[in-house]
């Protein structure tokens, strides 16, 4: 098994079980990096320290101990996010496991803001993850769509946020997710009832200075802002569904999902048990980098930073050879004699994330790193991989039917719900 | 007509429109009052001065021509709450019978948050008044009950919250509505789809800042009640009941309420342009006094500060001798020499709201006021307009049935909606 470091800086460890950091989290004042659900940014432009961020979330990380548990449990291999690290912290995690060890069962919940019609291959990763998760466990999965959040965060019409959340539960869709254990929905369809109720009784327990604490917003902010929280809370507590959990209403959560996203879950956590819910366990990956590097961001308003579910192989063959950036040394000669930089070489990240093969891709790492493969030939491997992974989710997606979308978007049972 | 001091201070009049004004009030500083949705109150125990709030909110008096008008257009005497001055203010109401006059229609909008089982008489003014707007301009009227509200600022849960406002619901049919052109709704059972999507608009464009003006929230507030304006605004636009409206988004909205409300719908006067939709147009009360005078309080806590629905004639009797405050004299020859104090006087007070005969009113405000008639004679005629009134309340609602409960509240077209 390729280890965690292939992605990750070696690292001294994190203090260990973060569960009763929650409180404390926000509290702290280190500006040296900024983590948040709209922003991520190292200082001077730097990477982002995961190890600090674990330790200031209070999360735990995910050790190689409790992936060979998952292995073990679900007599599969761990997918290949899960064994290099990609998902690389937790909280409770191992609680999902003892239950799941007891024949107990739980659900699955993640999402996604649909701020732009096409998806990167960034947006694909939680996706790719959950699928394996749903698989792997046989278990009901509900996926947020916060048409809501875009239509306030990035000034959309309500009926253009609307459009996007059904473009994007296309691409969702095309993942691959099973039609019979899978509920989609969107804020602006779903809101009300239950869910309404939750959000109510989530938001009580929930000051403003505290928002302010976890999300950094002002006063100048909107209220739209500040009432949002609940509603990326609420999916975690199977009551929010009666369609779907009536009478489970101990059912755990397990929420796959970026680290970013942690803020609303920390809050999410502090909140149930004095709403007599179970706490929501995650799961949670580091981010996907941009074309330009680790410390380059990934833009909507920069095409060339990122891969398009919708790039022809054409197009990823130009950004693939034109953008990444590579660790490989600036002449043949010193990158024979030095090697790639593999901490900082794009290329070999990404087929980090999606070269499924672990014996090529320690091969391609042992021979890169040595300076014996040169930059063109990774960028050929991964311009094929991408190519081939793009192309098969475009036909997935063109076999996407708006019937399809009816039904995985319709508030009914789940048939197959576990099993 | 019984002029309007009756109820009121004579004045020196109000600035003229005030429809300029909205944005300005929150900003003042004045403390010698403070009225808003949830604190009614004077300083050092003194009386609401209502020309002070008329100014400050910056809407404007109902003078006697606007009355007049309205007698006019719907061809049968004003209500005794207008003849009175009861309901002394407005904004934009004008704008709302020049719309009549073309033979246009609007709808009225006005609402409870069902924090008690019993309603008192207080409670019951807004419900008699709506109707007799419903009745004179046969429009339909949507009825809001804001449990959603109560849950949060009463610390109520969800489920006691929803039961009250159930419960409300019937006090408020047996106001005699007419069953054909009202709906009735709770939040926790109708926010969501359109309604939700025009929470959302307004959150939008409302800053905390502007809600801590507005209503004076503090950072220390939870976000439960930081969202909850939006939820109270939106019943103002058509489009949040796409079953009632469709088709009919430029349906002006008059909404009947008590001045302490004005704050909601000024942020909603202030916010309705920026997204395309028509101001809202009020018609405001002042508030019912507490039976221990203009300057106590009417309080959940003591049930001898009001009379209350379920009051038996009994209790009615014994309370109002007992607890009304009188204006009159302390000996009956002061009383003959110096008359009675109407301007503090409370059974006076409750005969202007509840005898609807303007010439015994005239009768005893000219006797009472010259020390001819005593105070137990006055309290007497009261007790006999109450306990009927209460009698006749408690007969009405025991005639609603669950059947026409869920009715009202069914989201339905409305089969007779004007005329």
């Amino acid at each position: 098994m390729a280890g965690e470091e292939l992605l990750l800086p070696t690292t001294t460890n994190s203090k260990g079980r973060g569960a009763d950091k929650e409180e404390e989290a926000e509290e702290e004042e280190e500006e040296d990096q900024v983590v948040n659900p709209w922003e991520v940014s190292a200082k001077d432009g730097g990477r982002i320290d995961y190890d600090k961020l674990v330790d200031k979330f209070g999360c735990q990380r995910l050790d190689p101990a409790l992936v060979r548990r998952v292995e073990r449990l679900t007599n599969r291999p761990a997918h290949a996010f899960l064994r290099r690290g990609v998902f690389f912290a937790h909280r409770d995690f191992n609680e999902i496991l003892d239950l799941y060890e007891r024949g107990e069962k739980f659900y699955l919940y993640t999402g996604r803001g649909p701020s732009s019609e096409a998806l990167h291959l960034g947006h694909l990763v939680p996706f790719m993850f959950t699928k394996y998760l749903q698989d792997a466990f046989k278990v009901p999965l509900v996926i947020q769509l916060t048409d809501d959040e875009k239509c306030m965060w990035k000034n959309l019409s309500v009926e253009e946020s609307k459009r996007l959340a059904r473009e994007n539960a296309k691409d969702i869709i095309a993942c691959g997710f099973d039609i019979t254990r899978t509920f989609i929905f969107s804020d602006f369809s779903y809101v009300g009832g239950a869910f309404y109720e939750n959000m109510v009784k989530v938001a009580k327990c929930v000051t403003f200075n505290k928002v302010v604490g976890i999300f950094g917003f002002t006063p100048e902010d909107h209220i739209g802002k500040i009432s949002f929280p609940p509603v990326q809370a609420v999916p975690s507590f199977p009551s929010s569904f009666p369609h779907l959990f009536t009478g489970k209403d101990n059912l755990r959560c397990l929420i796959p999902c970026a680290i970013d996203q942690d803020p609303y879950f920390r809050m999410t956590r502090d909140v149930a048990p004095r709403i007599g819910y179970q706490k929501p366990s995650l799961i949670e990956s580091i981010f996907f980098p941009a074309l330009q590097g680790e410390t380059g961001k990934m833009s909507a308003s920069d095409p060339n930073s990122a891969i398009y579910v919708t790039d022809s192989s054409k197009d990823i063959k130009n950004k693939v050879n034109k953008y990444a950036f590579s660790g490989g040394q600036d002449s043949i000669e010193n990158h024979r004699k030095y090697g790639a930089n593999l901490e900082v070489d794009i290329p070999f990240k990404y087929l980090s994330f999606f070269l499924d093969d672990d014996d090529e891709l320690e091969h391609i790492r042992k021979e890169y790193g040595a300076g014996r493969m040169l930059t063109g030939e990774v960028k050929k491997r991964l311009i094929e991989i991408l190519s081939e992974m793009v192309e098969r989710h475009r036909k997935a997606r063109a076999a996407v039917t708006d019937e399809m979308v009816d039904t995985f978007m319709a508030v009914r049972p789940l048939p197959r719900m576990f099993g």
